[in-house]
């Protein structure tokens, strides 16, 4: 009898374990948590180069300025720290620092100058990968505080290889030659990650 | 007393198991899964219709182009491929390939063209929807090579009955008419779908 | 033999509960939840100010015309509610509704009108905070039909204490002086948070 009590004693045990765990397992189907963190899933460095068209380089150009503020031209980057030019660019995007690598992708998109006092900009721009390792598009947008070292963007989606990822960008100014080039370092983080379905 | 060691090595069993499991279900509430995968949990495929101005027909067009490099100007889409020209749009969405269906409402922000050797335009717009079905806005961004048959782009989020919405729109050129119209079935595939709280 | 027999009915019972539970944990890994709902992580609200540029007021301007339509400049918005205009701006963010009160960051980015015959806007841009209670940046995109009280914009994304963040923003007009000064409202509601790794 003894054996007997100590089995239903075990057994409530165990079934109030159960419901315990099985009503967190519901409450999380239901709720997302409230603070999330993980390591990136995916990580790629890569680097892109910014050529900008001057009025003399159209051979080799690979940005142009297309909206300049009322005291600017579309030729020459406006003063006051070029506030208010929006350029459009297609840059070659290499998997190292050298502007003539055979490049992986290209970044396409545009960035503008918003500030008047230094130099930042902001970006709305997509990473188009097709190479042996990577196919697909990764989407980019965010302030670019660009006098700072490093600073963050978000990555706002992708699709192919990266559909539906999420993640951070740091990027670095790796070289700057006077207002026709630069090129920067993309360190991208990604949090986020999916299987096509 | 075999009975009773016995008792002690279910015991521990189902313990060991229990804590295993817990603690299998603590990390997941702190991580995030690795690779998510699901089949979408909203779709739609809708239409939308885009008429340039081109500086005689002020009646009917939808969009405008309102940036342009410093070779071309804002009535005459640029040689190179329209590199650098960029369109702001109010295009009406409508269920089939009619433009002259009743829109269920309205594609509004902007594209604009980024490369000078083929077609490849970069999108950030909305579907702002207000029909007996669909009340709410998605936010779009993405590359868009226009020359491919289909092409993806991000759902970035949304607003009312796609609040906090994410997924992709793959776009097809549906009709293009000289440069003055063009029309993009998009196919809106949702994957991660809210409740507003 | 019958306690045995007992034993073997519990064991193959709680083997049961427990594949159940964890097969359930495991669907849970790989497929993600159908509808998300929870209550805002993190809420702010705060306001950012806009002062155009007009050609008169380059000492106090925060924003300027940088697109214009085929029949528009840069220095007075467009006829046809300011469709086709394209805006840089560079603007404080306060506590409260005083344009002089100390900044806790900058609003920097884009907005666009949209729409000829009301007014509507797109905006891209970003909140970069450095004050004392938060440090980081808070990326949005979306539709703003501004003739309507209040209206949803996506929060895209995030760096810093905003690192990973989505969410909602929801607009209010909170003045407006002719054409050239207007104040926003913007309540910020963060439904996902992340720690950064």
């Amino acid at each position: 009898m003894a054996s007997n009590k100590t089995f239903f004693c075990i057994f409530f045990f165990f079934l109030g374990l159960f419901l315990l765990t099985s009503s967190k397992a519901m409450a999380h189907s239901m709720k997302a948590p409230r603070f999330k963190t993980s390591p990136p899933c995916k990580r790629l460095v890569l680097y892109f180069h910014d050529i900008i068209f001057n009025g003399h380089n159209s051979h080799n150009a690979t940005s142009a300025i297309v909206g300049a503020p009322a005291w600017g031209n579309r030729t020459i980057l406006a003063t006051q720290n070029h506030f208010g030019n929006v350029v459009v660019f297609d840059d070659p995007i290499t998997l190292d620092n050298n502007l003539h690598s055979a490049p992986v992708g290209r970044a396409q998109g545009f960035y503008l100058y918003d500030k008047k006092d230094i130099f930042t900009s902001w970006l709305g721009f997509s990473f188009v990968l097709n190479s042996t390792n990577h196919r697909g598009s990764i989407n980019f947008a965010g302030a670019d505080p660009l006098m700072n070292k490093t600073r963050d963007i978000s990555v706002i989606g992708g699709t192919g290889d990266f559909f539906m990822t999420r993640g951070i960008a740091t990027l670095m100014t790796d070289a700057f030659e006077g207002e026709v080039y630069f090129r920067l370092k993309v360190d991208i983080k990604l949090y986020e990650c999916w299987k096509q379905y």
